[in-house]
């Protein structure tokens, strides 16, 4: 840790902001339905089974963003030296949004296959979409607030290399909730793809070991 | 950290907390229900989906209530230096009423457009000014009896603009319980308002930046 | 502190533990399920409100026994110095009947009014008085194993006045077991008020503040 | 602590990851239904309650499991000195189905009776052959590349023994789903069996007392 007294305020916002990731992951589950005696009796239990895919693609595809956005959550914390009260309320607002995402993870596995599946796809990738404007704005605010009077050089270089790939984030999740409207399985598809891009690309110039020590 | 050696007590029942504000915000979104599919295949999906608005409404205004609460906690514990087993009991009912949260929600989402809407509202601002209470209860046991002797100057200081400062908060939640026996989504704007109120005002004179380090 | 380098180990099984308390005790509300609209129709929602009190005393007492556990668990470990393999397991017992806790709940809320509620009421004060006596386990275990070398004078003198408090527990469940063959509200009543009292009693010579630096 | 300064993103993730194992052992329960007034009402509580044996069973089996994993999780981080990427993501991959464990589980209480109980019990032990399978990912990618540079002589050697342990969980979980083709009930048996065998075996060549400190 560069500073060995970070503050413990940043300490106890993180630690409650994990909280709030993981309960939302691991409640994502809760949402797979078992299916139902008569439906087992009819079409058999395996074909019930296959006939969940869009629960289970709605599961990892939540999954796999969420974790996404606690790993960069955690990066920027990593980054801020201070926080004040604006990036307190910009947290709480991407929180508010992935606590939401249960919501519309429930209704896609539930209408996927159904002829008003465009709908649940829509707010499928709204949310998402909404969730990656959020991030930004917190990593703008936190950018461009909580890193200049005291940050060394090379903290704002990496700030600024963040910045611009960052860029990338909101368009690719627009492009996302743009593909919605034509097939509802893709757009869900691309938000996998997005989730598993951004988790292999990383950080700019290095891994993940040492955020803090480097 | 004013002490480098705060007690580990108070930081384990900080976490302790944390783990319920976190996990009860996060089990509010299981109450929004998906809509079945006979109403589906009657109004649409997306009439069902605006059709849920009381549920959403529900579930922003505990969302946005328990974050306040436990951004204001938070504050709470960085003041005290002590704790003592009454603490730890006021505490314990401060909990309660944040666990039980979920379900005055639920009735609300599933009441709120009934024509006993007015029960559930009752219910719902009643709790949250339960809250309030106990909230207040805490703090004034924290102010009075865990800050006395050790405290600086300015922390005695702090204190009082607090304890001037929350002195609203009991009253106006008593307002939005009286606005539930004329109208019940009014009260429940109520709460919402007031939460986004305390969120925005803050800790006297100063940003979250530095509580304890100032 | 005492020793300012306690092991990560113990640290991180707390930690744990803390997390299970707390997500048990918060998923206890979703046991009390919002009346059905059938049934509001009949006899409104002011009486449907009242008749699920079972549910509430259900919940108030697991609460209140779960919050109870998760204070004095906390104190065993203020007090104990290392950890071992069978007290991790012990450990393990007490968290996986706490998490079964839910279970009994909500069949006791479920048929606390029924004619066959005496098997709820079995169930429900046999899973508290296991979990004193698995908590008793845990407590002899760490009391004659993980203090006796290295323990000062006065933790040990503590060490035998706890066990001295706490042999009452187990045959005070017991006989909240007993009662339930009598009758099943008195009984979980006890439970409730043995929740209470445990609560109310405290630690052996000394209020909270300080089992750590004192 | 070998490392007083054990960087902080390794506990952060170690703290996300209990987060995870402690919240999907706790939902295990919501899984374990009520029973239905109408069969109450046919053959009595108490049959009801027998009859619900799959789900203590499935909920044993699960948290016991659940359980282990977490132990050994914890020994790996004790023991690894950095992180990078792909650990992250292994790591994630592990999570994403301990996560996935409820569903399973309460597949299996559902049709552990029924004639299609054989696709229950499969998907459960190739749930819980997974979950080894990305236990040993993990561990290998550990244990050579987080280990190799800085690790003293006696953590090398305590690796290259734990190597050697570990080599038995995926076969030994493979031939569980093997059985759950002959067997339901004893495929799911000796998992839990193995879940108890892995948890009494511990580390080689010591108790739990000192995985840092030793």
């Amino acid at each position: 840790m560069a500073d060995p007294c970070l503050p413990s305020e940043t300490i106890r916002i993180e630690a409650f902001s994990d909280g709030v990731f993981a309960i939302a992951m691991t409640l994502l589950v809760i949402e797979i339905k078992v299916p139902g005696h008569d439906l087992v009796a009819k079409i058999g239990l395996a074909r019930c089974l296959i006939s969940l895919w869009p629960s289970y693609l709605a599961f990892l595809t939540s999954f796999a963003t969420i974790l996404v956005i606690w790993v960069h959550h955690h990066w920027i914390f990593a980054l801020i030296e201070r926080n004040d009260q604006s990036f307190l309320y910009w947290n709480g607002l991407l929180l508010f949004l992935v606590t939401f995402v249960p919501f519309p993870t429930a209704l896609l596995s539930e209408y996927l296959l159904h002829r008003e599946a465009k709908i649940a796809a829509n707010l499928y990738t709204g949310t998402i979409l909404a969730i990656s404007l959020a991030f930004d704005a917190l990593w703008r605010h936190a950018s461009l607030r909580l890193l200049s009077a005291t940050a060394t050089s090379a903290k704002q270089k990496e700030a600024r290399q963040i910045t611009k790939r960052y860029r990338f984030g909101p368009p690719l999740y627009l492009g996302a909730f743009g593909v919605s409207f034509l097939s509802e399985a893709w757009s869900v598809g691309l938000c996998l793809v997005l989730a598993l891009f951004f988790a292999i690309r990383g950080w700019p110039g290095r891994g993940v070991t040492d955020p803090e020590t480097a």
